[in-house]
């Protein structure tokens, strides 16, 4: 077969990125995963992305599975800014070895995605990249990854590999990754890869759709 | 920026994909695994994607997270036909809610594509797609998905929207998928889905490499 | 050596349960969950326990991982019913093959008890036993309860075997457990098995409390 | 109610454990989960407990999930040893965040023990109490922890809280839980308390059985 992507000679238009805080404080306190959110940003600026952060415990996301759950709902102008994104990060501590509550709500108002399938067989998150960026004094990053790409994925997510941005402390450790000066090497390096991949990633799927149902 | 995928004249070569089924079982015992990863090679062939299945339990595949623990060690082989594929499947029964012990001793050694990451920082599985396929008697599907899926992204796969074939039955049921005559539609169009996706991205990629660390 | 129990001629006090449903809905509308914890329930009144049912939706459990979040929080009151139970169920719909953000909120909120931990090593919740309860349209019953258990288990939660009632359909199907007439007998065979354990581990515990650190 | 436990003059028989090693090593090669379960072995006997480790990966235990999967099958003499203990420790090294595929195998040959549950609806391992020991360069602790409690409270054994001994690096380390020296404080506080709850509990379930279905 010949290229599935039609070349013309008119640019790309820039990809967007859209980051989910799930941190538990508000936003006026300092955060860890807001830390690590920065850190994202910065390497997706790097590859000309912009991104787009919110503090996702700032909204009133009212429980339920409709992409609007009636009067107070601050999701429906949340889900515009996911539509509007090529990539989207959930950005959640680790908290009993496991995602976020506030994490689990933004992922369950996605949930409305599979009701929305359209005739062709495809969700509205279709063409979108997933990915995670997760922070905790110790143990549980890549659980807390596996339970989002799982949903991601279940939602319509595509995922480069390497699809996490991570840092934890050893076993029973109190320290955060806001206050390590610098960061470590390794981490950077993980941070980086994530951003490579899902960028890279993103473009194709901006190129070339995945296809509808016969 | 303009397309990311050379066009040339030259047609792309003909994406193939492995399937390990993971049963309990023997190879010569029906297995509800190998009824859906058929139905898998069915979706795929309608692709035009030649499958390769793997019946794991009748290989000797060494306890290890190295590409060859040494003598008597099927991996070497088995991992030459993982490097020759672009899609990969991990067809596994569910057993107490989780992934068979087969499942994971294939993940497992497919873990020294870490030590492998070349200097460009690419492991030997980039470009390739991963994708799962489940089946029990109750319950435990997306479990064994999420499971599968988190290994998989770290090592080294990209995953397309809805890497899941599955079928269950209701609560303490005992049915078989084996036995399912017909397969229900719903079970049909999910295996599609899974296939079309894949199949999609796998083409993107096999025109398209992640990029190599900068 | 001999009983732990000192025996007295004394009767032990009367069991007492807390639930909490984690449904998405509001209070009024009918919700699955809410009939299997009717159903659990009722299995704890044939052995003389008591069980109060708090719908969480239906307060204001502010995000964080302390006592008490503050003006408006509604958590100090509920955790002061957790404190009185002996046995603490969560009954969470699944969502994505995963349990819901309220059942991740009230499991958050006993996150504090790890900070309360007495000078004897042992935290406000040593004693109590902790049950799950789950419902679904289609699997994840198993995983829900997986990360229920973990949970309960880090707050310092006691498990007897098989502490989970639980429902779900067959692969992609929308029925509702509350519209089941009657309950398969094989669910209320787990429900009363469920119970059964739980008051008997709890009547032990009851008597006989965990060791202080020496 | 007066007490569940009869009182009288005899000792209670000494509790006796069984630890699986279910490191991916041969048995000679030193493991960072035999150091740990040498430490739990140790926490063991302060409590008058003898421990009976098992290096899984010595024995031919063969893929399947009855009690006796015929010629060649090691799991038969060590299922005795399984029915001989009142507690058992699932030791597993992290490999790609997870339990290894012979914790997995270990944990499947049990599941035999929901077929033999007998009439009164008591499977073999009523009675036992599990516990799990974890030990891994970086991340995944609490998770491998999770799938573990799951599968054993399926598998009819009970959870003390806390069950669990464990220790992991930082992210992306690559130390040693068997070169630390000497072991973090913080992590012998947590073997001692899981040691101190497991035999606690074993001890009252020895003294008091699960009821029979009525």
């Amino acid at each position: 077969m010949s290229s599935l992507i039609a070349t013309s000679g008119a640019p790309s238009p820039p990809l967007r990125a859209l980051a989910f805080n799930c941190s538990l404080k508000p936003a006026q306190r300092p955060s860890s995963t807001g830390a690590m959110l920065g850190d994202v940003r910065d390497a997706l600026a790097a590859h000309g992305v912009e991104t787009d952060i919110v503090h996702a415990a700032a909204h009133n996301i009212l429980p339920g599975t409709r992409s609007d759950e009636g009067p107070g709902d601050d999701w429906p102008a949340l889900r515009a800014r996911v539509m509007a994104a090529d990539i989207v990060v959930i950005g959640s501590p680790i908290w009993i070895g496991q995602p976020s509550s506030i994490a689990k709500r933004v992922l369950e108002r996605m949930d409305a995605f599979i009701a929305e399938t359209g005739d062709d067989g495809r969700m509205p998150s279709y063409g979108k990249v997933g990915a995670v960026a997760v922070v905790g004094n110790e143990d549980g990053a890549h659980h807390v990854g596996g339970e989002i790409y799982q949903a991601l994925n279940d939602l319509g997510f595509s995922l480069a590999p390497n699809a996490m941005a991570y840092w934890v402390g050893a076993a029973r450790s109190a320290e955060e990754y806001r206050e390590l000066k610098p960061v470590p090497p390794s981490t950077m390096d993980a941070t980086q890869l994530m951003v490579r991949n899902a960028v890279h990633l993103a473009r194709l799927l901006q190129q070339s759709a995945y296809p509808p149902k016969a």
